[in-house]
């Protein structure tokens, strides 16, 4: 069977499988250290110290030349900020703050060094913006480039999983969603013009900010069902549910977008809302208390979406404002179909 | 400029200037939590937790299908196998003992889903063996395979640094080299037979072990200079006096090497115990005083193999049992030429 038979989905199973419980201490026990909160499978794996209580987050994430980014539509200073930008945004689903990344290169040997410089450029920038540094790495030779960040991170309380999610609990997202889909609409169709609504919808494309500040304001109020937007709200929603073994209604006319996205995209707006990805805004659950008080706290843009019923794991319907019902499966977008 | 044009120690050099503390912290102070020890350009950055004195070290390595091992060559099994081997072995030349695993894998959609068993087979074998295991990690879809691994790991002491080398030390390997070299040729010249010297060969280089425990004993003698051997024993010599600002002897007949690669390459094993690579043993300077007594408590197959000097930063000269001299400058084999 090959991988594009069997799905992402699938083949994130079966690793699952054949690495859980696999190592085993050779001398001593690591335990002595360690204590593993989240093993693989969701956004990060978290770690405590054990002798001072401190939860480390450890994630990693790959862009792919072809794949996530092509040169057209992507500067080398613009995959810098995104490389980290997506890790930063794992670190910030568990409700923890960035720290100490890793960068791996792959490059082919004619790549200008002058690209790699404004690489790092974009990478400085939004470590610095969110308090990270980049302390090592490696450089490899590679037919196409991709580059893999490792991020550390240290968490501010529980981390929050994707495991946690309950029927009657109520869902919820950080900020306004679709607004990188339809950047990336704009950039393709070279529609951004300096100052305009189009070119504000490219650089949430270009620049996406991670929400680490309000990934702690969830931890603060107590939520612990959390994950990020990066393939988009319907399919990561349904991510989560599937790891919760519960299912969800998204009600379609609570989806906050950016007015600008509307303005633009006036007939497309909420499909780019609930399927476009890369919006590294949080998707979380809580009881309907706890989320009435937390979502006033959040920035605007914050909205209850929907809410977590009993029903397969993973499926997602979402209720439309004519009253009509689209159902989703599990599956998603299948990364390697 | 290309990067193909200013090599990869150029390139490394640039890297280092561009990242250097390019981060700074947003919010809160992470030295609060860190201090660190060791920054970029050694096997693995090390860091401190400032409140109960453990020092985690933290390295990544990648392989790349076509460039680092190609199928013909490298099973799957052996490939998982080696992906976190030359991890580990950057963990043991800090001194450190290794613990949590992250794995990224790029995978053209074709691949066969057995392949990647056999390849999270060979992970967890190694894993199992020397106390790590695999906690996360990523997949992508990629044109061309590759695998990183990002591996962390907890020091038995002060990490050992590549940049600790004084003229005076003497020149350590903690076990044979040239035999991941010579299996190498083996494989491609298929001459392994069962049983045989060459298959012996072949076998060094399908799994090679990262010298932990010598590591271990390393730090235990109070050795604070130190690096692996992965592109070779000159190239990495030249590495580590470049980083020390210093000059390296190698006396070519005391460099160990298996009976096995001197028997089926008598002619050539001096060079691919000099030049070969992927070894994976541990390359370390000291005073002559603590290095006879470490090379006493070492397996056998640890050598005093020369002495540091003081002469032009990075050159490695090696003086034949003729008592000719060859001299070789600092860049080592080119990653990029």
């Amino acid at each position: 069977m090959r991988i594009s038979d069997l799905g992402e989905f699938g083949l994130i199973e079966l690793v699952q499988q054949w690495t859980r419980h696999a190592g085993r201490p050779a001398q001593g026990d690591p335990s002595d250290v360690f204590r593993t909160v989240v093993d693989n499978g969701d956004d990060a794996a978290a770690v405590t110290f054990v002798k001072d209580g401190v939860t480390e987050v450890y994630t990693t994430d790959t862009m792919v030349e072809g794949v996530h980014f092509t040169a057209e539509t992507t500067p080398w200073r613009d995959l810098g900020w995104k490389a980290i930008a997506s890790n930063i945004s794992d670190v910030a689903a568990m409700g923890g703050t960035p720290a100490l990344a890793f960068v791996t290169l792959g490059l082919p040997a004619d790549t200008l060094v002058d690209n790699i410089k404004e690489l790092y450029a974009g990478m400085n920038e939004i470590c610095r913006e969110f308090g990270a540094r980049v302390i090592g790495g490696d450089m490899v030779r590679s037919p196409i480039g991709f580059v893999t960040v490792a991020l550390t991170g240290i968490a501010a309380g529980e981390p929050m999983v994707r495991t946690a999610a309950k029927p009657g609990h109520q869902v919820g997202v950080t900020g306004p969603v679709g607004g990188s889909a339809g950047g990336l609409r704009v950039l393709l169709e070279e529609k951004a013009v300096a100052g305009s609504e189009a070119e504000q919808l490219a650089m949430t494309h270009r620049h996406p900010r991670p929400h680490v500040p309000e990934g702690l304001t969830l931890v603060g109020y107590g939520v612990n069902s959390a994950m990020d937007v990066s393939d988009g709200l319907a399919d990561d929603l349904a991510k989560l549910c599937s790891a919760s073994g519960v299912a969800a209604v998204v009600w379609a006319d609570s989806v906050p977008a950016d007015p600008a996205l509307k303005s633009v995209f006036s007939e497309e707006w909420l499909d780019l809302a609930l399927y476009g990805g890369e919006d590294y805004v949080l998707l979380f659950t809580a009881p309907p208390d706890v989320m009435s008080a937390v979502i006033r706290t959040l920035p605007e843009g914050a909205a209850i979406v929907g809410e977590i019923i009993d029903g397969p794991a993973g499926t997602v319907s979402v209720l439309d404002p004519d009253g009509s019902l689209r159902v989703r499966g599990g599956a998603g977008w299948d990364h390697f179909g």
